[in-house]
C-alpha cells in the first residue's frame, strides 16, 4: 500500500492539457457555435478591424480552471490576440477578481467569448466544488477524487479541473484500472476468480479495486492481491472498522452518499480516499465574464 | 410579432435528434472510455457469450431525456442489443420508475453502462430543471427558453433536453439569429446603425433580438425593424412596464436574476420569454442507475 | 412583417467565414488533390528552395468571392507564402484584373493552385451568376435568395458566395427555419395544424414559411401566424395578385421559373424576395488562373 | 503506346465508388443539413410512424449517376427504406422517366430528399454533359477525359460521374500522374531535365505527360521517354500535324477552347484524347424530383 | 507488490479490441487502399454479382492475432459476407493451417483482402515474436511485457497482439503510470523529489516505476513508495543480485539487451518483467495468404 | 516501354510528405500517446519553464528517414522548439552520427521524443532494409521496388521510407494501377478479357500490368496491351528467359522468394524491377536515440 505523502494536499501545481487534445476541443466548440455562416451580429457592427480589451473577471469567489482552453478559444480566431493570465489554474479568485486581460480583434474577442466562457465556467464550476470538499476535509489523510460520471467528450477537461480543485483522480476510464463490482464477481463465481482473472488480464501496471458493502466482504476481499477496497454506502461506524480491517494495506475509498455535509465524518474514519460524483456531474458552472474597457 | 400559440405549454411530443449526430458522439464517448484496451474488468470476468437483463431506473423522481442516446450507446457495442423503453422522451417519471429494459449480451450491458447514463443523466437532469422552471409559470403566458451557455461539444444533446423538458430553444448559435449587446451599439455608433447593418448582413429568415437595460433603450429599439427585445435584469416593476410599452409588438425576453425563486413573478409581468441559462450550465444530473435482475 | 431596408441592395461589406470551417476544408481539399505522395511533377522539376511570383487573374469579367479561401490554401502548404489581395470579396472585376499577387514558395503555390482556383472559381462563379440575378431586379424591391439546393460539403462556402454577389441567404439548413411544402399539410391534416406544430417544436426565433401553389391556398395560409410564403411557380399576373392579397403581412417568396430572361417581371410584381436554386447548382465558374512573372 | 480499344466506347459497366467513401460522404451532407436540431418542419408535421411511397424522376432527359449516393442518403436515415433501382449508374433517362421507387418511413424520405437529390443532381449534371461531349465524338477514335478542375472535397464523386457518362478519367490527383507544364520546364531548364527528374522521382507505374503549347515543343519532347502529350490550345490544322508527327508513339490529348461546337472537328484531327475542364466545373444540375404517391 | 498469479502464463483468454476503434480504424485502411476510385482490377473484371470461398491461411507457422480485425475489414465493404474464424485469438497455427473461411461477394473478398492481411500479419508476426520470448522464459517467473516503442496509430492493435502471444502490456502511454527516467531525476533533483511529485500529480491508481542502471540507485529508490523498478541494462549477474536486494517488495523489470538467445537467463534472475521493445518495432510480418477454392 | 533512366539508382533527393498529412498523423500519435492527462512523469519533475539541448542520434549505421515527421512532433506540443537537422532524408549514417540537434522547452521534448522516434525509426529501417536491397543490385538495371504490403495506416510514410531508401514506389493502392492476377483471369474468362475489361473502366493514365507463374503465360499476355508483367516465383533460369521473351516491350518485375541472399541473381537476369514485400512488412525498426546535453 501506498501512503498519501505530505505533497498530497499541500499546493499542487496543476500539469497542463495536451496541447493538441485542447486545441482539437476549441476547434470544434467554435464550430458548434459558429455554425455555416459565423457571428452575424458581430460581423454585422464591428469593424474587421477594430480593437477591444477586456478584463476575464469571476463574478463570484471561485476556483479557476481551463485558462489555457479560454486562450486557445481566442487564439483560434485570431492567432495575434494576446491573452494574458494574471493568474494560474487552480488560483482561489475572489468575487470580480481579474483573472486574464485580452487585447486585440475586436470581433474574435465578441466571437469566442461564449466558448471561451463556456469552457471555464464548467471547469471553474468542478473546480470550485473540488475545493469545497477538499477543505472540508483538511486535516485528515483523505484525499477528493473524481469518478467516471464525467460530461461525455469533456472528461479530460473535467478530470483536469478536479485536479485544479486540489482532488486526485481515480482512473481515467474503463482501461487503466480494475473496478470489481457486485456483476463481475456473480459471473467470475467469487472473488478469488474475479481478481485472479482481472490480474491474469491486466497489464502489470494496472491497480486492482474491489467493490464491498460490508465488512465480511471486505474480510474475503483482503485476501487477495488487490490495491484498494471501494467501501460502498457504509456509515461511518463501518467505515472506521473497515479502516481498521485494513489496517494500512490496500488504499481505502469511501463512496456513497457523499455530500459537503457528510464528507467530514467519512474522512475522519481514516479512509485514504473519498470519491465523489457530484463533482463531475453535478458542480454548477463558475459565474465568470468579460467586461469590455476603454482603450 | 408572433403570439405564442396554445399548442406551446401543452402536452409536445418531443423531435429526435438527428441519427448521424447521435452516432457520432455515442462513438466518441464510447472511446473516450475505452481508450485503446476496453473494459479490463468485465472482459476479465463476464464470459463473452453471457447474456444480463436490466432494468434502467430513475433513483428519483424527474423528467428522462436521452433514451434514443442511451439506446445507441449499448447498440453501438452490440448492435444485438434489445433495448425496450417503457417511456418517452420528455416523460416525469416517478422516483423508482423503470425507463427501459436492455437484454443481451452481458458485456455490451456493462460496459456501455456508463456513457448511456453520463449521457441520460446529464440530458435528464436539464430535462428536469428545465420543467421545474415551466411548471413554475404555469398558468402565464410566458416560455421557458435556453441559452448559448451549454457545455461544449454538447449543445445538441443539451438543447434537446430543454426541449423534452417543455422549455423552448433560443438560437442554436451565433449565425441562427442577432442578438445584439451593448458593444455591437457602441461599435456601430447607434441602435440603428445596428439593427440597420444586422437587418443587411443576416439571411431573411434570421430574426434580430436587441438587449436593453433601460426602459428609455426599449423605446429607441422599438423604432426599429427588431423581432424581439431582451430585457435585461429588469426588475418585475419595470419588465411590467417594458411589456406595456412593446404592447405585443415584439417578442419580450426576460434574462437575469432568474431562479425558481423569483421566475414566477417574471412570468406575471407578461412577458413571453424567460431565459435560463442555468438549465444547461447548472443543473445537477438526474440519478439514474441500472438493475440487473435474475433472467 | 419586416420590410427589406435601403441597405439590402446597397455596397455590403462580406462578414468572413468562420475561420476554423476554411482551415478544416482547405485541409481536406489538399489531401484530396496530394494523396498519399504529393506533387509529384513540381517536387521532381522545382528546387525545393525556388521562389516565385504570380498574379491571380480573372480571365473573364465577374464578380469574385472566396479570396480568404485561396490565400488558405496556400498558406496550409508554407505558412511564409505572402498572398496580396489587391480586391475585396464581392468586387466585380474586369476581365484580366489582377486579384492578387502571390510571392513565396515556388512549390507551395505551384501544388496549391489547383485546390485555390477550385475553390475560387466556383464560388466566384455563384457570385457572378447571383450579380447578373441582382443586377437584373435592380430599382425593384426584390432580393436574390439561394436555396438548399447546394453542393454537399460546401453549403458554407457557396451561402458566402451568394452573399458576394449580393444576394441574401435563405434558411442554412432544415433546422433553422421551417418551411412548409404539400407533404407536410397533407400529413398534418391542414394548413393550421401544420402552422401550428412547427410553432410548437421550432424554437421561437425560428420563423416560419409556407409552400402556396394558388391564391386559395395563399387565402388560408394567411389567417395563420407565418412570416413568409413561397408562391411557387406563379406567373407574374398571379404573384401580383398575392402580393396584393399579402399586402406586407408577411414575406413573399416567389420561386419556379425564375432564369436571367424572366427575373425582372418577377420582380416587377412587388414580391420581396426570388429564390433561385440555379445560383448554386448550376453556375457555371468563373474563369481565373495564375500568370507566374519574371521576378 | 497504348491504343484505345474496342470497349472503350462500347457498354461500359461503370465500376460503384468505395462504399466507406459513400458513407462518409453522406454523413457528413446530412449533419450539414440537419445541423443540432434537425428537419424541424417534417418532425413537427409528420408522426413518426407515418410512411410513405415516392418516386424519383428525371423532370428532363439526362444521364443518371449517383444512384447508390442517393440510396445511402435515405437509409442512413432509416436502415429500413427501400430504395428500389430501377436503372443502373449511366442510363440515359428520358424526360419523366421513374429512376428508382422508394418506401418507408416518411420522415426519413423527406428528411434526406435535398441531400440525395444535391448529389444526384450534381453527379448526373455531370454525366449528362460529359454523354454530350462523348456523343459530339462518336465514330472518331477521341475520348472524352475530365481534369482536376473538380469540385473540393467531391472529386471522386464527379470523377465517378464522368465515367458514367462515358467519359475517362484522368489522372486523380496530383500523385498519381506527372503532367509536366511550362513553369516546371523553365525550372529544372529544360525538357530533357523534366522528364528525367520525373521518372527518377515517380514510381514506375506513373505516365508522364507533357504541355506543348508549338509543334516545335512537340518534337523536342518526344524525343524523351513520355507517355502523352498535352497538345494546349492548337487549332484543328495545327493538331492535325501533331497527330501525325506523334504517329502513334505517345497518346495525344488536345485541351484549350473544347466545347460542343468545336469538340467534333478535334476529334477528327484524331488525338486520342479531349479533356474537357467544364464536364466538372460548368456542368448544371440534372433537374430531379421526388413524387410522393398515394399508397 | 503483487505477485503474478499462477493464471498469467497459463491459457489466457485474450479480451477483444473495442468494437469502434476496430471500425474506425478499418474505415481508414480501407480508404487509404481504395483512394477515390476502388479496386479496378477487380471492378473491372469480377461481375458485382460474383461469389466466392476463400480460405485464409497460415502460411508459416505462429500464432495468430486481429482475427476480429480482419474479419471487420471484409465486413465494411459488404456487411452479408460470412467470416467463419475456425480459431481464437492467440492460436498458435502450424504451417499451413485455415484460420477463417470466408464467403460471399467476391469483389469485397477480393478488395478487402490486403487490408485484411496487412493487419493480421503485423499484429500475428507480433504476437508469434511474443510468444517465443514466452516460451524461452517458461518455467521461471518472468513476464515478457511490450513497451511504448510501437508503430504510431496502431498502438491498440499492436498490444492485443501482445496479449494475445502470451504477453503482458505495459502502461499503454505517457498518462496510465509512471516512469521516472534519469532526465526527470536530474530536473527534480533528487530520487526522492521525483518520487514524491509523481505522487503528487498523478492519481492513486496510476503506478509508478523508475529506471534505475546501478544497484547503489536501485538502494537509493527502495526507500521511497514506488512499484516497480526498471533495471536498465544490467547482465544477470547484477540482476540476481538486485532481485535480492529488492526482497519482493516492488516488481522487477529487466530492460535492454533482451533477445532470444539472452532472455533465459534474464528470466533465471529471477526477476518480474522482462521488457522487450522488439516485440513491437522489428517483428516481422506472419505469412498469411488467402486460398480462393472451386464452390 | 519505358527504360529506367540514369537517375534512377543516383543520388535521388526524396521529394518531401505533403505537409497536412504529417501534421493530421503526428497530431493523432501524440493523442494516442498522450491520452487524456499527458505526460505524467514529465510535468510532474520537469519545471514548464526548464530548457534542454538534445542530440537525435543513430545509435548503429543505416538510412535516415521521418526527419520532417520528427520534426513536426516536437513543434506540435511547442511551435518554439528549434529543430537543427544536420542530414538530409534518405542520408546514410553511420553508427553514433548526430541526425539532428533540438532545442527548446525541455518537457516538449521529452514528451514528443516516443512519437518522434517511433516514426523516424519504423521509417528509417524501412529505408534501411531497402538500401541493402538497392546495394546489393547496384550494377545491374532491376530497382526495388514496394507492394502494398505496408502498415494500415502509414502507406505514405512508409512508401517515403522507401524512397529514402533508393527503392521505387509500385502502385500507391488499389486504385492508380491495375494488377491482374490468376482470380481476375479466371473470373474474366481470359487474359484478354481482363485486359480489354481493365483498359474499358481504367483512366488512360493508368498503367496495366498481368501476374503470370510461366513462361507460357507471358507469351499469352504478351500479345495484349499491357504496361508490365510480373514474373511471380519464377527461379533466376526462367526469368532470364522471361526477360528475352520480353525483350524490352514490357517492364519486367521479378516477385517472390526475394532476399537480401537471393536479389543478385535475380537481377542479374535483366528484370526491370524487383518488388519486395520484406521492405515494408518486416523492416526491423532503426536503432534512434536522444541525448540530452548539458548547456
Amino acid at each position: 500500500m501506498r501512503p498519501m505523502n505530505a505533497l498530497l494536499r499541500g499546493q499542487i501545481q496543476v500539469a497542463p492539457l495536451p496541447g493538441p487534445l485542447v486545441a482539437k476541443a476549441v476547434d470544434e466548440a467554435l464550430l458548434e457555435d459558429l455554425g455555416l455562416v459565423g457571428d452575424v451580429t458581430t460581423n454585422a457592427t464591428i469593424p474587421a478591424a477594430a480593437t477591444a480589451r477586456a478584463l476575464l473577471k469571476v463574478r463570484t469567489a471561485g476556483v479557476v480552471a481551463g485558462i489555457a482552453v479560454g486562450e486557445a478559444a481566442f487564439k483560434a480566431l485570431d492567432q495575434s490576440i494576446v491573452f494574458n493570465a494574471r493568474v494560474g489554474e487552480g488560483h482561489a479568485a475572489e468575487a470580480g477578481e481579474t483573472i486574464a486581460e485580452i487585447t486585440g480583434n475586436a470581433r474574435a474577442i465578441l466571437t469566442g467569448e461564449r466558448v471561451a466562457l463556456n469552457f471555464m465556467g464548467r471547469m471553474s464550476g468542478i473546480a470550485t466544488l473540488t475545493r469545497h470538499y477538499v477543505n472540508a476535509v483538511a486535516g485528515t489523510k483523505a484525499a477528493i477524487v473524481d469518478t467516471r460520471k464525467t460530461t461525455p467528450l469533456l472528461r479530460a477537461f473535467e478530470k483536469f479541473a478536479v485536479r485544479c480543485g486540489g482532488g486526485r483522480n481515480h482512473r481515467v476510464g474503463l482501461f487503466d484500472a480494475v473496478l470489481i463490482k457486485d456483476n463481475h464477481i456473480v459471473a467470475a463465481g467469487s472473488v478469488q476468480n474475479a481478481v485472479l482473472a482481472a490480474r491474469s488480464h491486466a497489464g502489470h501496471m494496472v491497480n486492482i479495486e474491489v467493490e464491498v458493502d460490508t465488512l465480511e466482504q471486505l474480510e474475503a476481499v483482503l485476501k487477495y492481491e488487490v490495491d484498494a477496497v471501494l467501501l460502498d454506502n457504509m456509515p461511518p461506524e463501518t467505515l472506521k472498522r473497515a479502516v481498521v480491517m485494513v489496517d494500512g494495506r490496500v488504499l481505502t475509498e469511501a463512496s456513497g452518499g457523499v455530500n459537503l455535509a457528510t464528507v467530514r465524518a467519512i474522512a475522519e474514519t481514516g479512509v485514504d480516499l473519498i470519491s465523489v460524483g457530484a463533482l463531475t456531474h453535478s458542480a454548477p458552472v463558475l459565474d465568470l465574464g468579460l467586461d469590455f474597457i476603454e482603450n
